[in-house]
């Protein structure tokens, strides 16, 4: 990797291409004062942006959910983003990935319009760094799975903050985190909805293998993932049946196996729940048969590139959530 | 009023005083990608800091609750929040009120710090601007009462997302609002918790009043505003009985009056409700008693203050959410 | 009892004295279309209307409460009531009591008002017929207490339809009440709320001692009834803690004693819970205590009377839902 | 249409044909008393009774639930059903439908039955008015499709009041359109249920088309309509997917179409929700579709039909809760 | 049958081979502090042990769940089962059949290891008697179909206890039965979830069949019988269509038949709920059809084996829980 | 301590006296069933039984409720305690304390009956041990204050399964003090309620305090522990105020000190809740004040009691669920 410092990137703040440390949002944009943004964040694979128009159609479906006026159409969008990317390209080789992210805020209170200086419209940043900084510590997580806990933290029910829209107002993720601290670093959260019903990770879609057969929670508590939907294209391309069902921790229990999914990480195993393992306690054969497709169909050894991310050196540590007990 | 532009206010951010155009977080900061921020805004009353001390205490309870570490002890805070205040003391003729704001958020994420070529620590932003920008159009609502109309959108249960924290992350408090633009610039979002009893307004608290006795919710799935526990104790100075207990919507349809309270509009006659006469459908006199003995406290006169302000020109509206319909 | 026909009586409606039988409301009446009407039932003490205008006042904020415009004047309606009242006055010997009743009803629905022939406006009946009819044949629950059992229907939460409106729209009632035909003719049904808690009868509302002090149930999920608040009061005169708080089915097991009040019956006391004994088993102190303060108010011998309807013949049962296992 | 009156149509009441000025309910029914009365309404296309049998299977269904004894066999009923019909044949032309309706209550209180001069039984009443009544004004709503609002009044949980019994214990439909009112004569109500899932919309069930599919909430907290079950007939007859789930307001939002299904107005497109557009925003294929097929299986052009009732003179509007404000 | 008294029976209690009457828990166990313990029963059909395998697999999953320590292999306890059975195999005649059970505790408290005298380690009861003992008076159940009543008290749900393990803390489906003790002898108890759907029998699993199809509650709120499942896949090897979907107490109204089913007495036709009658009333065709189906499996006249017991003599009634009314 | 072995002592099993290790309940009682079992257990001051009559009388309103007839008169019952104690008398010289215990099961369940040999009545057993067994280690408790974490694992609501009668179908106890295994040997469980109020640990009561001013949950879904009331009266004697109140994990967060109480450890602090510090995280003013007070009452010093029994040898560790990890 060329480049590890932030203000190296180029991002696109506003109307203007900036060094991504300059990425910053004023503190009477609406997105400070009430966590009123939408974003997404993509990956590639061998440069390639991923499900890009699915992360778009989220984007601009979420505005619409929350009644941000578009700040344009999504084919100016998607060429701004091209275009930002292409600034940045000099900073990725071959063996890099990009992490570019997107963000929409409803922009300066109505309140403070006069006096900013500026038309009252949405703000738009498009940035991107690489995906190594996400995932470039995580290769232990593939060899021996995760560990989750259930949060005393529940998730919060879609009438009341619909959790479909990927928004900043989620206090209560960094809280289920949190808890996690006290655990320990090996731990991460998981959320039950109110209805006792196993919801989702904070940031990632949960799944189970029973008989195999493939589970997930209904999309209704849930971010419905990019990569959720994806995974769940490729059971249904590898015949194997995957449902959409309401599922207790004791589902969890009784699995053969279970992993999480998410745009980063793609596909992770989780082998403990609770602290008693699921299975065998060892990553199953489901999770690999998934993985081996989806590298055949994206041409990269997904968790290879994890590894060889982690034995040329990397930011991040294996919980990106561990950090927080400073 | 000498100064009608942001840019030539100062704020403290981050270490440096820097004019407030470019008071901004990063979007990497942990309060963009969560609403991970506690707040406070103030007031003053002839440039007298008004319960200071209270919006500090509640502050540091919700960096305690969030497990957000302290950027300097209570006591360093205060003196910088002075500092700040001097630095825009021209600003403020006598006539002028000051509407300071504190924001404190976690920092950069943890997954950025190598890369950010920035220690990890929380991030300090104090600014201040004229409290005319915020009630200069709002002397109609003192006149006539505010019409408040129950939102679908609920509020969000204690346990799920506590409100007693002032936090950024509440969006619901935006979805309600927009409700509101439906029904038309008049309108003011009521929520109902999810029990079913009344919560508070999107940034206010509520009372109502009944054969002289005064009521307001519990301190359970509301904020308990600053502004709130101030009238209370104005009330017991009074020997007006005034009690928390659950309340439906039925007993603000039976109430004889209610008014809303906060920081910067202290307190605001509610007439109507679901588009229904309370009591005579005018402002009534507990608020008049409430109000004039507060401005015998403060040396002030509220009401007057503002009808000042909306003779004088200013740039805001008499319902800060009539704008969000663009 | 001169006489025992309804068709004798007179009733106002919509504008007419008519017999009562002929007292009706149309099929296309909101009335009948949702159960949109509010009524009160009252009843006298020597020919005196006891809390007539209470009765009123909570008519006319039930109106309120769901936009049903007042057909007239508080005024004039009492004025009409009267009139109502001195038109059945032959019917009643001294020792007859009435049972006066007022319906309001939002009228035929809009969709009806150019074929119905007639202005679209809210439908006024008053009626009253004897005491007797409804309470002479209950002398039994006075001497050994009535039996409540905990029905598997739950009172419907205020939020959701409120039972401080006296309304119509109350088949839940209806149903409670046909599952205690199932246990039998000695049953009365006790409701919970959704929270567990005792929230009322099917009519009437419940009070239970413990060690000397009274305690009802929240005025939330509940009619608040006009005797609930004149038994607080009594209460409040002899100096008797009268307490309304939150309440489980354990605290009434454990209670010393328990009655229920209503608008005709005044105060009955419950003896069983689940077929389990209250205290001793046996009507209790504190409702004798009650009622011999409430005699000598009002100047009647409340049970005596009831026992004077009982020995001179009756058309009702002890427990008036009992017939309805036909 | 040759009669415009009311009291020229014949009703069967109680045992008699009368005007249906005439037809009427005592104040002592139990359906005045609880809501207590069960009903269905019926059409007719070229003066064929659609789907009589389903109609009176429900119609029985509700009486064996809320336990009302059959006042007849169904056999019985249909042959009564018929001849009232006949009754008033001379009224309908060959352009014009019928509109009938049964009403069936407990009866009279057996508290009252002594008194009341006529035995202990259940009350039928039938009658028929045109169907250009109801849906003469509706045109403007099948051309440009109808906007809903999410109401915050919530349907009421199955286990606390059934709604799959068609009765007239549901002030809570009418509080919704009453809220209704407050955002203009646009708008119509749509109710989530306490899960804070679409339920129904006050008199209709509601669909949603994404990709070719169609969506309805689950036949649990909502009247399994006749008109609903229909068209899921019709959408089997011609090979479209149509599935019952569990749907949220996000899931409305992201539609390609929408629509709602009742009796009268078979099925209406829904174009907007809280006055954000559906898909394009406009009547969709799938509407057409259906209705097209419809009007096949029947033999009558259903949307010309209401244009011609729209141009040949009516006494409704378009939205049947507008005339609530008066 | 040769032996009617339980002493002459021998368990496994704890590493030895002791009389049944010996087959005892120490007040200090856990099992006795929280209800700890997990247990299952079986049945034979000729002796053969039915579906052991399942239960043994269920008892496992159990204490996987509680984290009770295994006190042995599946295997192991199997052979120990095994042994268990032999040294009863006198007891048991070819007429009659066994009813096993398994308990499986997590020992004596930690507080009182040091004091008890023996090692910490969890506690295993294996003991065998009479199948005749448990279902010998139940035959008047299957040729008229037994009666529920919807109790007050709701299923616990999952999250707060899980049915679905198997265990000993379910003192509210002992409250369930006292409720039924009010109504009659002919009373089962029916439990609703707290989303107001049916959840269970208090110790058997609901079914109901409509239009030939026959549907159950969702395994969510219950537990997860094993003769639930062996149901289920009668029903797919006869094609006939059975389905797991949230059921109201109205689909029960509607249904045209409904059973039951437990280990002992396999499946036991409802012909009245509430009071009411289900279809016809009488057993219906496809509780014959699956018994036929299982009888042919089994090798066993089901319904003939309880008639022969019922015949020779039993100790039981037709209600197990008719007694408890002592 | 002259005794270490539990076999030394004597219970009164059914009739018996028994050493204590037959203190045992056959696996077809009732008890063992459905976790069907009333308990009290006390302790002593300098050999008194503390708030005796207390404890009886919360047995028997335990048995109402359950409706487990009375195995003899309270009179009786305390007469054969007695008896219990004075034959265990010898093993207690002036410096133990006695921890006796109470059980009352419904008995053999009817099924069993005819077989069981001997008829069917509540089981009774009283027995008694060193109060050493309990508290000895405990000592750095009352030095440090305990840790406590709220449990993902919630109280259950009264009207599910009522926590005022302490019975032992409390299995979800269990799983909240599993959930602490896996955070560490300091953390106690605290449980919140389904409506996310603090509720009460696992066994115990637990108060905050806020400027000078103690507060607890309301007695609704806790155990209304004895100890609880003893504290609240004291509160009383010494003018201080104790509120009953819903609270909030925030208003713990924000208390200046907390505690816990329960029968054998009185008052222990509670200085840390998920990992923060309550006030300035050590044992505070308020615990001393009523422990000095309760010395006083009962002639006992209760820590320092605690001390001895520390330094002379001990059999249980300072959270008597550590050992749960085996």
């Amino acid at each position: 990797m060329k480049n590890g410092k932030l203000q190296n990137y180029i991002a696109y703040v506003d109307g203007k291409f900036v060094p991504q440390t300059e990425a910053k949002i004023s503190i009477y944009d609406s997105a400070l004062m009430f966590g009123d943004m939408v974003f997404e964040m993509m990956r590639t694979f061998n440069h390639e942006h991923f499900l890009l128009d699915e992360h778009l159609e989220r984007l601009y479906a979420g505005m619409k959910f929350l009644k941000i006026p578009e700040p344009m159409s999504r084919l100016e969008m998607k060429k701004l983003y091209n275009e930002t990317m292409e600034k940045n390209a000099d900073f990725f080789d071959e063996k890099e990935e990009m992490r570019p992210l997107i963000n929409v805020s409803r922009g300066i209170l109505p309140i403070y319009q006069d006096v900013y200086g500026q038309a009252l419209k949405p703000n738009l940043v498009i940035s991107v760094f690489p995906l190594r900084w996400t995932i470039g510590a995580t290769y232990p997580n593939y060899l021996n799975g995760i560990s989750m806990y259930v949060a005393s933290q529940r998730a919060i029910p879609a009438d009341l903050l619909e959790p479909k829209v990927k928004n900043r107002s989620r206090m209560h993720y960094q809280l289920a985190n949190l808890e996690m601290r006290e655990i320990g670093p090996h731990a991460w959260a998981l959320l039950l909805d109110t209805d006792g019903f196993i919801a989702e990770g904070t940031g990632s879609n949960i799944f189970l293998v029973k008989n195999g057969k493939i589970y997930t929670p209904e999309g209704r508590n849930v971010l419905r993932g990019i990569t959720r939907r994806y995974v769940m294209s490729l059971a249904e391309e590898l015949k194997i049946s995957c449902e959409e069902k309401n599922l207790n921790v004791y589902d969890l229990y009784q699995a053969d196996e279970a992993f999480v999914t998410s745009t980063p990480y793609c596909i992770v195993p989780v082998t403990k729940i609770n602290g008693v393992a699921i299975g065998n306690g060892k990553p199953g054969p489901m999770v690999t048969k998934l993985l081996d497709f989806w590298n055949k169909k994206v041409g990269v050894d997904i968790v290879g590139q994890v590894k060889y991310y982690s034995e040329t050196g990397t930011q991040s540590s294996s919980n990106p959530f561990v950090e927080l007990k400073r």
